[in-house]
């Protein structure tokens, strides 16, 4: 089941580099095995942007809700979540 | 080069339901080559809503926007347009 | 799975009342036998407005998606849909 | 008489840990009795988001605004509230 | 129990002025026993607009909602309502 | 001559409670006299919100001016102040 | 007293064009008295819009009401009103 | 004087395309000479949509809307306008 | 050539106060030569807020906005600029 | 490859002189060669904010990311991306 999740980060500016570099560190180990495992299919930077558009495929709205939370960059986010069907244009 | 697009399509409440689905037929008969060259790599309908989110691989601004205002429900629809970018990330 | 749907009617206000009548009739109708089956859990009107909040228990997304595009009153509604999880505070 | 209520909680990303927490348990101590004696008829956590749906069935406005306002989560949140009315459809 | 109620109409501009007088007529006639009995305690015009700010005294938001649905400008109306509580400011 | 104004309150969440206290209590102080001699006619709490709406009889803009800036809450208030008119279907 | 207006016009697109015109003139005339006696005291176009920003100079909310509702456009117009004080930097 | 102009079409879908061929005519025929002589020194298409940011260089804001209104698209059209001045970085 | 400008402030609430009189007295003096050369023709007060609307009679783009961030409390305001072209109905 | 760019700047207000000024030459070197080689095309300031608008000629989405990303503001700006095609109309 696929939703697309909006995710923009707003790390304070006072955050002490060290600090934010560890939290991204961990970031990008948590995202790892989510994308080899296949919920995590996607992640795009949005130009210009401390953002993201991600496609995760899940099988419920709690699997969903516990991996976003799960995040290491979770407390400084906004994130907006689209459930999407399969479209009939869909030739896949 | 990759753009997220997303389409919001509004036919007329009193347009014939013939008319609309002549639309609708030409719109997925177009959509139908440029999803197999690997350009509208996806498209995913979003519940509830006569939308979709699209994710478009093409090598230029003006190549995407051919494709899009070549779309037969073009007039009828409201388009936004993400480019995106390689997430630092992604293992892919 | 649970989802909290708000559903925005607009009728045309030139819509014969017959016609109106008609489709009302038909919603209602449609909305019974997903309610008796615990599918559309729940209905509520927004006061002061021809709109209202639902909630649905479905299995996918593509099933809320094929329960709300069958409503005869879709193309005269604008709807948003929330994904919902449990919440731990939730005693039930 | 209900009232659909979306509460969004906002932390400083500042507050140390031990305070958020004893803030959230007394959150939760404080909902179990309202849950229990059916004024807080449902709590939904809205997927990706620090934020709930929740259903509140009270006798009056001003005894809604008590219990939200005695929410010890209440100085870090917005909230909405919607009044809700019986819904034609609804068969129950 | 008190609301405060917004309405902003609406009228097709090419709606024949006998027709729109005779629902303003209508709209006149029902508000004046509301008026009377201390229903909808207030009515005041918003300065250079087609739109009122109502106070509402109501024993229910299902009375609230049959009161405003009975409207004859309903159909032509957007309205917005805030549920409100006693002040502890308030002296009266 | 009547306003409708909408106050939101947004005290820093670590402002000390007996300063919190202190303003609020010459918040009251304040609105008490206004509220006696006619020219703060009502104030209603929004429910759920650190907000009213209140209704103000003055003689000029720079007298309702004067009034709301001397809030002692005004430096932690939005402040949207909408004029208001009789309304021809107004019985009183 | 003052207040700042703004007018958007928002003629339909298949009016006729004499329609149109008698009505501008009709404006063009109904504006002139209140320039000349000084309490429409400005009128500004909106550069690129057809709109315009005025400055009223009135002796109640009512009086102001009625002038704008005089106004042979106001059926087609969103109008949008604000109250003006005395500024303490404004050396006149 | 430099203004960057947006400006986005919105022709009505049942507008008989050789009228609305007529006026893009008349538009492309309008805008040339401005392009050579220097007022309309840029016009770029937004991706996606029927709408353009364009970079005029006029010698005052009363030219340029006599340019913008005379644009034969203009009553189809939303406009914004945004001033622009040198900025202390331009190295030209 | 004429500018609508709006400005609303929004000084820190932790500001000592003879620091935020200092700058509101600078910004004073600085606004009176502007207002006596014809410069600043207008300055009102938005009733409820601590934000102004202020009519500039300058000579070109480049010079409204040297005015603007000569501003001492520039850094501690939003502000919207509004070109302004002259009305066909102005009869002055 | 033509896009359009907004950014805003927010720099802290208690930022110190010194630091917001070395961040700014540091911005201003940034530029120097991006606008010599022709990438970064135009700067404008926006008349009365700390914000400007750039058109950037760049060969695909990533690099435009990796320039806006490097800029030294970065941390402080909101930015907004608007990819552009060519004009049917333009005659360059």
């Amino acid at each position: 089941m696929l939703f697309l999740v909006r995710m923009d980060v707003h790390l304070p500016t006072d955050m002490p580099p060290e600090q934010a570099n560890e939290i991204k560190d961990r970031e990008k180990t948590y995202s790892q095995p989510l994308q080899r495992d296949g919920r995590w299919r996607h992640i795009w930077r949005i130009v210009g942007e401390y953002s993201n558009f991600s496609l995760f495929d899940v099988s419920s709205n709690d699997e969903l809700h516990g991996l976003l939370t799960g995040l290491p960059l979770f407390p400084y986010m906004d994130i907006a979540v689209t459930p999407l069907a399969h479209h009939p244009s869909d030739i896949t």
